[in-house]
This record gives C-alpha cells, sequence and structure tokens, in this order.
C-alpha cells in the first residue's frame, strides 16, 4: 500500500494535514469532530527509555482531553509528577479500505488526530467531576445522570489526567484510489470497501430487574 | 469507569492476561487471532525523547509482524539504524460497551495485543515481496494476486520494517458489567451494547471498466 511523502503516517496514502499553528481557527471544527466520534485513543508514553502504547477511554471537554484509570497504573502515576508525563495521544477512525489496480496505490480511507503534549494529574474535586461525568458521556450521551456516580472509595482508587489541546494534528484520506495513468486499463477491480463502527441491539445483564424499561438514549442508534 | 488493579490498561475494568513467558504456547493461538481480525495498528515510538504515536498498517506472518511505508517517515527510517528503532505495536478491537450501574465500573469490552521489541528494516528483496503482498492480503485477503505487484521505482520508495512477536501480551474484557452487590437494586438499565465493525457494499472506481466483476474475494463479507 502506497505511502507518497509528505504523508507522516507510514501505509495511508494521500493525507490532508488540517491543522497547524497557521490554520488553527478553521481546524478546529475538524479535530474536535474527529475526537468527539471516538473514545477510545491509543495513548503513548516513554518507560525506562522505550515507548509504550495502550488503548485506553478518553472524553473531549472544550480544548482539554481527559483519561482516567487506576491510580497504581504506569502512566497514570508518572503524571502525578510536578512535570507531568510526556504522551502522544492518537484517535484514528478506519472509513474504507481503498483497493487500486496497483499493490503500492492501495490505502485506507480514515481521520485520526494526533495530541502531543504534557498530561498532568487532576487533583481539584470540581473537575474530576466533570472528567469522570466526561468520559461516561462520550461513548454514551446521557449516562451520566442515569447511573450512579463514584463514592469517595471510588473517586480515590481513581485517577483522572487532562492534556490540553494545544499540539494537535488531524490527518483525513477520502475518495477513490489513486492509480497511475499507465494502470487503468489493467484488468483489475477498483474502488474502495466502505468501513464503520455497527451497534448491536443492547444486551440486558443477567440480572437486570425487568420493569426497568431500555433508556432513550440507547434506543436511538449510538455513534449517530 | 472502573480499572481495578492488576489491570495495565487504563479504565477498561477487568482484564485477563493471556499471554506470559510461561504461558506462550496456549496464547499463541489467542495472541494470532486478534492479530489477524486487524489490519491497523498504533504504533509507537521515540523521537527525540518523547513519545509518538501513529496509526499504521501492519501485517502477521507466522511469528512477525510487517509494517511499511515512505523510505522518508520517521519511524522507517530509524528502523534502517543497524541498533534498529524500540517500538511498541498495539492492535484494539472493540466489542461491546459495558454499562453498569455505577459509573465506576462502566468498562468496554475489548481484545488488545501489545507487542514490544525493536524494528529492523528488511531488505532481503524476497522477504520484501513477501511483506508487501502480506500487507495487502491482511486487509483483503485474496487481493495481493488480483493486482499490479510493485515495481522497481514503488520498491525503491517503500520502506519494510519487521517486529518478531518476542515480548508479546493479550488483553481480554468480555462479559457483562460486574456492579457491586448494594447497587444492584439501582433503577439503573445495565447491559452491554455490542460493538462491530461492519463491511459495506463496494463501490466501483469511476474509471473501473464496467465488465470488470466484483472480485469473489469481495462478494463475501469481509472480517468474517
Amino acid at each position: 500500500m502506497s505511502s507518497a511523502p509528505p504523508a507522516a503516517y507510514a501505509p495511508t496514502g494521500r493525507t490532508v494535514p488540517t491543522r497547524s499553528r497557521e490554520r488553527a481557527a478553521y481546524d478546529r471544527d475538524v479535530v474536535h469532530a474527529i475526537l468527539d466520534e471516538g473514545y477510545v485513543c491509543h495513548l503513548g508514553f516513554v518507560r525506562d527509555g522505550a515507548p509504550v502504547v495502550l488503548p485506553t477511554l478518553y472524553a473531549r471537554h472544550g480544548e482539554r482531553l481527559y483519561v482516567h484509570g487506576s491510580t497504581g497504573s504506569r502512566p497514570l502515576r508518572g503524571a502525578r509528577e510536578d512535570a507531568g508525563l510526556a504522551v502522544c495521544l492518537t484517535v484514528t477512525h478506519v472509513d474504507g479500505l481503498v483497493l487500486a489496480r496497483s499493490a503500492f496505490h492501495h490505502s485506507i480511507n480514515y481521520r485520526s488526530v494526533v495530541v502531543h503534549g504534557t498530561a498532568h494529574q487532576v487533583t481539584d474535586p470540581g473537575e474530576r467531576a466533570v472528567a469522570l461525568d466526561a468520559i461516561v458521556e462520550q461513548a454514551v450521551p446521557g449516562r451520566a445522570a442515569d447511573s450512579r456516580r463514584a463514592d469517595a472509595k471510588e473517586l480515590a482508587a481513581t485517577a483522572v489526567i487532562r492534556l490540553d489541546l494545544l499540539e494537535v494534528s488531524a490527518k483525513i484520506r477520502t475518495g477513490g484510489p489513486n492509480d497511475e495513468p499507465e494502470d487503468i486499463a489493467l484488468p483489475y477491480w477498483t474502488g474502495v470497501v466502505p468501513v464503520a463502527r455497527r451497534y448491536g441491539t443492547p444486551v440486558p445483564a443477567d440480572d437486570l430487574d425487568p420493569s426497568i424499561p431500555l433508556p432513550g438514549y440507547l434506543s436511538r442508534p449510538l455513534g449517530k
């Protein structure tokens, strides 16, 4: 699959840089839209000089991202230091498989956001409450108010870190294959296979009181 | 959302470590199955002391992973050094949203594999050909033989790196919510919303010769 320079990503063909220091105003909506469509990111940090990449839940709240986890987990502990923890937080949506006539021009339609920065632990109780609600709401809007909020013991076991949206880039590939002109006559099927996330019918827990109906926020299709 | 130790991942609740040095034989199939179901990974490396996480295509070939990209891209250049490039390659599948009665026990059903190691550039022409075919086949089995393979110029522009499956862990969360006994009577709906990847009907390129039919490997549903 192709990866023509100047793409920063290895294999994803043509890319559209959508945010730079010069174009922050225009691009903010693009970045927010990509972030808001997801809830699982890949969080990178450095441990003993080596990279570590872990899947984790996140939420966007304004120009800030929140990630939470056990107070004992490595990145959460690292963020507790005064200097914070250098991280890279990446969110990717795959939208299609791009099948060109040439193997080289095979690609993926995708949208991604890469955030670089220093993560800091959130200690203010008010901000922690906002962040924890936001993380529940990110995946299932409407759910935070329809569940029992964390008690003191649970709060004590939960670390929250924040990462401001300062150094952010979005990359998007859309459209069909980009074959070389001399390949157009080759006898291979060419086009795009769309890819999307699908939500199934909610499955009640075995011990759910059958008199409790499916809430409205789950009756509509999730993810728009 | 909960993250009880000893989970290595921040927010994903109970996890099942499925590979360790002691249990490699049992776990190899689990690791392979998770890797084989995907084709986009998140590749982490260290640049100027800071972490970088980029989405990229990969393929598994036996006990080895391949990633490719432009010869000019940062991780591919880094892997060219004799010492190779320290990387962390992570593949994650999201299978469900787990809605507990308490916010704390909200979670995600998922399967993930994390591979740590040193990536090296592949220079042997035969192995490079195998790797490039494998990357096309990873997303669309059957496609490599039904496309024009890379010519000398394209091969010269493409770097391939390999990462052996030596230091690998898989984590899996399945099942329903794990609420506290004292929360069972709370009046909140609880259960799991299934999540899966969906492939749409293939969309032919505008310039596709209409006499070329959809190939058999695209007539069946992708991704099983």
